[in-house]
């Protein structure tokens, strides 16, 4: 093996969105009705490629009709797992725009996962741009209906042909984009969890706070494992300690005897993603709940404390919070066999801290509140 | 997402090598000289392939030209890493016979990691047909030179095109051969390894004993920075234990006061790969060494009592052993900066240890000791 090849210090080209070329389809397909979308399964007109070599760098970004990869047998990303991606959504508003939530945050945290499996990096900004010019090309696929949003999947990929397991010296960034509704079948419905201690998902000086593919099909089976009990997801358990869900992170609402709540979530210790919803949950509830009445936390909470506190009447809501799945209620968290119960106000889906903070990001979202967070791009 | 799906009792089609279609090439390159050969660079005239699907079962194996794969940009081995393979050797011996390594013991561990993230599995003794009617095919690529070898490479990747995150409905086995001399371009020389504990390849309770893609991509930069300081590979320490290096099992040996020797490895505690060479050398070291004069151990070891054993003169030899490595003599362990040495008889590049081991090893695989570990299929 050899891996001196990386140390060259020669100059390779920078990810440079100006050079983007249009390659649109002749025979465009038109954006299904709404209640025809399932999740990650229609896909846009089109699709973002850019291709680089460790001798060359990055090469002319390109949006060409949606189509398959032509990929050898031997690529690096089918054997060892050189993947990581993004999942963003860009939303219309009720004006018609499409608007971006926080593309720069996305492109960041794909830098970090990229370098973490020595995939190549990128300008952030270069990134975004890219994302932009995409969207442009492919709002038609945006849909109007509330909820609803195209949700845009940019993926790194090693595309090396050898066996040796070594720094992928080709690799191709591609985006591709899915018109979606709510990811849980059941819509804004409270879910049920069941907590996984039999399986690990991270651990300290491991990849569990990157978005690698190597996270995800280790998953797959306990989640199954779950499904078969009725549980829509699992909740990871790290040493007893809550960790995050898979495709979400969560949040949980104690009230203590004195009445003070806290709003509190895992902490970024590595072994949790760094989810951009989580995190703009945190801004958003440090900046608008009243610390008179709330501590915004980060804390390690262990299964033990969520049991004791859920039969002191301390826990008063859960949900989960990712890209794919915004705001999801939780209504039970189930651990060896015992629910622990979340209270849901009578007929209702979600608690009232659930349904605040849902509303936060949501109206951002669909620009009901003008925010920073998200940009018109188009 | 559905998970439901996969609890159907519909029976579906199994794994049938009688099946097979053969569909060759009209133009087949010939052998490259070995001194040509690119550990998993060079490729043999055909691949195998046999698609499956959740409805359907295994489909029929064909083997036919190698060729590059055409795949969905949204194909969830792209993303969620829903992979994993085998690595196993033809040989050639003294008269011209093709010999298998253990092929069952392979056919069984892919089996297992399969199983693990969701992938279809297989009857093993009908996976062993088909990679032996693969080797017949490409016998002409098994080199005639000691220490060369046709490296297979038998893969199951996840083919369904959905970005949500469940078990495949779709899958592909495929099998590429590629003709290989010694791992390490250095040859047969001792190598020099880095201990890591910076970053932790695997966790109890992870997958680090399944051979997934997902477990290889995470390793490339921790040996990155090992090999940027003058190593040829690290080694993984788990709080402190010695564990595997990524690419080989790790064996050690220790002579005590008394001049009772020990060889040992790491055991199987979930924490390492199930490797095929290392379960070998165990069998044979426990037939073949006087047990009088040694203990052969499957023991945690820490990085301590080795540091500590060498300043005492009782660590006398290390090495590593894989299928690709076969067997690697080591010189040297470095941990943070402060070198162990491993003694090297003089003007050798292996202890005499190594060395029987090593022999016992390639004697069984080029037929020297016509043993039951390899059985001639051509």
């Amino acid at each position: 093996m050899n891996f001196v090849r990386r140390l060259s210090t020669k100059t390779t080209a920078s990810l440079d969105a100006s050079k983007l070329k249009l390659n649109l389809t002749s025979s465009p397909k038109a954006l299904p009705p709404a209640d025809k979308l399932v999740f990650g399964k229609t896909f846009s007109n089109h699709m973002l490629i850019v291709d680089w070599t460790a001798e060359a760098g990055w090469g002319i970004p390109e949006i060409k009709p949606y189509g398959p990869f032509s990929m050898d047998p031997s690529s690096c990303v089918l054997h060892y797992a050189f993947e990581c991606f993004e999942g963003q959504k860009a939303f219309r508003d009720a004006s018609g725009n499409i608007r971006l939530f926080r593309p720069e945050k996305n492109m960041e945290r794909l830098n970090k996962s990229a370098d973490r499996i020595c995939l190549p990096t990128f300008d952030i900004e270069q990134g975004v741009k890219l994302i932009e010019e995409f969207v442009k090309v492919e709002k038609d696929f945006v849909p109007q209906e509330k909820g609803y949003s195209l949700y845009l999947r940019p993926s790194i990929i090693g595309t090396q042909n050898s066996l040796g397991v070594s720094p992928p010296n080709s690799a191709r960034l591609f985006v591709i984009a899915s018109p979606v509704g709510p990811y849980y079948a059941t819509g804004f419905k409270a879910v049920r969890l069941e907590a996984t201690d039999s399986a690990v998902r991270a651990w300290p000086g491991g990849v569990g706070n990157r978005k690698l593919g190597a996270n995800y099909a280790p998953c797959v089976k306990p989640q199954l494992d779950a499904a078969k009990r009725g549980f829509q997801q699992n909740l990871w358990l790290f040493e007893g300690y809550l960790t995050e869900v898979g495709t979400m992170n969560l949040f949980l609402v104690f009230q203590n005897a004195d009445g003070k709540k806290e709003l509190t979530t895992a902490p970024l210790d590595g072994t949790i993603l760094e989810g951009i919803t989580r995190l703009s949950i945190l801004e958003l509830a440090r900046e608008r709940l009243d610390p008179k009445e709330w501590d915004v936390t980060e804390r390690k909470v262990h299964i033990n404390e969520v049991m004791e506190r859920a039969k002191k009447g301390e826990l008063i809501e859960m949900f989960g919070a990712g890209t794919a799945a915004v705001v999801s209620p939780v209504k039970e968290l189930n651990y060896h066999g015992e629910a622990i119960e979340v209270p849901l106000p009578k007929g209702k889906e979600a608690g009232p801290v659930t349904e605040t903070v849902s509303k936060w990001i949501s109206d951002i979202q669909y620009g009901i509140d003008d925010h920073p967070f998200c940009k018109v791009i188009a």
